[in-house]
């Protein structure tokens, strides 16, 4: 496998554009269409919050088509809590997509993430659309990888190329939203795009299963806001054989999807609302020792969405008594007196009890990259986990409390 | 029922007092000491996290015994995470406070708070019990609530007096803690103390109702600190009958009981930890219309703890596409479309749909309020849950990344 340049446009066929379509107040972009040239199969997991964005309700009823040839995409308005008339403007904008592109409407797909409750300005997206479509290029990725944006500091883009049924596959992506705080994170868009031949059957399972690996590690689980949304286009332009999911072309397919998801995810967590250059902490988390691999997430994610030990990173310290104390109410069985911490190689916790005052000032040390992996041995068993995070700074309240999403 | 002063003093045969013992780094009040003139009952509700510390494990043993004379505890070190030492020096706390008030070391209860996994300074516990049992005082009871302090901003101490079984009864309480940022809240400890005469059996049972009505309520859920601890101890010296938890007298024990708990645990959703005197909001937040109890409770709890609801009351911003969201992920079945939710008196959502600029507008001056109410109106049901909770501001961040919990 190779990563490459050019996110979702380094996949062939496909064409992307973004631009202001005057959504947002100032004049960023805020509407990002991607295009593949011929129609595709898609497959897509969706927010499992009963609070459903109207995209949301439609893309639920368009993936059992399962075929699709764009997806339109706005920034600075959920289109949520919107009631029918939000149902009605999502199906105008895929319709008015479809129209330019010559495709049908049930194969666009509209994703919204935003200030949730306010009508879309549907004057301006109507206008904003042909100008869109003018724009689609072979270049276009990172300006829809922009487009996308809300409270993002950074693109979120990835591609990556492999040797699959005899051809060249290239598959990438583009994300957006924040790792922040579990399970308050702003909404979660990811739009994957490849060349693949593959059946709509195995792309949904692929992407699951690369959900698991990926955008489920970060600590946001996808069900949490109103518009979360997965995407994943299959426009089989390489022409390869057809694969099983179990034989070795499966499996390096596999691997394709999931290393470009679990980029696309580490830059979420590694961004965080609130991210500033010099404070904000990322941090590995590995959960070792477990009795199994649930165990072993359900304590990652606890000690992960702590808001003291969060804290204590962003004080660069090492407070391994949060830990502790996240590690005992993550509800799975633990002996305390198995326990092992370390932050980067410096350990700081054998046998549930510190290690003193001289190993303490050396993880500070540690604490004071701005990436480092803490591991946390239960003793329990074999299985681990691993999820990525960051720490919880003066700056995402700052935003948080006055950024409308 | 009468509220009164003095918090656990009140109480007839409780003495107290609280001194600097100089397990805090500055000289202020660590070390509190609570003891019945007589031989009392007691009951217990001890954290359900499974790293427990040393007094919590010592707890849990003598609770079995179901009696007590005194309550001595500690801020500045949670006597956590130290291993067999840790067990030994609550022991010898006990035994300490036993040997100078001349009763078994068994009827002694100790708590701990503060920081996690560094041993005890026991050469200046020692030396400071036998001057804390000296200043043991009928007025001691404000001294004893300052003691168990640890970022808390306000003393916590409550009580009331109600006619039942022929004798008016006294129920006092101090407490320390913070309900802040759940599940992560700082450890919550509280003491009460009764002159009912109450089998142990029946004040255990008292004791789990009112804990439902009152701590479980803040949201912060008792499992979640390492030292965790609420103590009730009855000294039977009100001389009053029997009386059965269903009758008349019951209930007013019952009630008298939730209304000191509620007292403390609203002190303590006050204050959360972080709180200045002028951006903090203490919230009270209603859950109407819901199928179940639980259901509401469920609710209340994820929207009381979302982090992006609590910045944005920091904001004083209405913005109720965030608490819409965080009932979509309460993992209760709800309909969008029939959700109503008010700020004090101020609708801002109806039938799932916001109000518009004019409504929230208004329902922003509601939020500029100090103390203010929230209602979600679920149309499922007749069940409804009253909980209580604050903002998440800049403080909170700032004193969590720098104080060692």
């Amino acid at each position: 496998m190779k990563l490459v340049e050019g996110g979702i446009t380094a996949v062939p066929g496909i064409f992307a554009a973004g631009i202001s379509a005057g959504i947002k107040k100032t004049a960023v972009p805020d509407l990002a269409l991607i295009v593949s040239e011929s129609d595709a199969v898609i497959a897509g997991v969706l927010t499992r919050n009963k609070v459903a964005a109207a995209p949301v309700l439609l893309a639920r009823q368009r993936l059992r088509g399962g075929r699709a040839r764009a997806i339109l995409a706005n920034s600075g308005n959920a289109n949520a809590c919107t009631g029918r008339p939000g149902i009605a403007d999502a199906r105008e904008m895929a319709a008015l997509a479809a129209g330019l592109l010559g495709c049908s409407a049930d194969h666009v797909f509209v994703g919204s993430t935003g200030v949730i409750g306010q009508p879309l300005p549907m004057d301006r997206i109507r206008a904003a659309i042909p100008r869109l479509v003018s724009q689609l290029s072979r270049q276009g990725g990172r300006e829809a990888a922009r487009a996308i944006m809300t409270t993002d500091t950074t693109i979120k883009m990835a591609a990556a190329t492999e040797s699959i049924a005899g051809r060249q596959i290239t598959l990438g992506g583009i994300a957006k939203g924040s790792g922040m705080i579990h399970p308050d994170m702003a909404t979660m868009l990811a739009y994957l795009v490849t060349d693949a031949h593959i059946s709509r059957a195995m792309l949904q399972r692929a992407l699951r299963m690369a959900m698991v690996q990926s955008f489920n590690r970060i600590p946001l689980d996808g069900d949490t806001s109103t518009n979360d949304m997965v995407l994943c286009l299959a426009n089989g332009l390489a022409g390869n054989q057809s694969f099983s999911t179990t034989g070795s072309d499966g499996r390096r397919f596999q691997e394709l999807l999931n290393t470009v998801c679990q980029d696309l995810a580490k830059m979420i967590a590694r961004d965080g609302e609130g991210a500033t250059k010099f404070v904000t902490k990322f941090v590995e988390l590995r959960v070792t020792g477990a009795r199994t691999e649930t165990d072993a997430l359900r304590v990652a994610n606890t000690v992960a969405t702590s808001s003291l030990v969060k804290t204590a990173w962003f004080g660069q310290d090492s407070n391994w008594g949060r830990i502790m104390a996240a590690i005992g109410r993550a509800g799975v069985t633990i002996r305390e007196n198995r326990i092992a911490i370390s932050y980067g190689d410096i350990p700081v916790v054998r046998r549930g009890i510190g290690l003193g005052q001289a190993a303490e000032v050396q993880a500070n040390v540690v604490l004071r990259q701005r990436e480092f992996t803490l591991t946390v041995h239960l003793g329990q068993g074999r299985a681990a986990a691993t999820v990525w995070t960051s720490d919880l700074t003066l700056d995402y309240v700052k935003i948080n409390a006055s950024y409308r999403s």
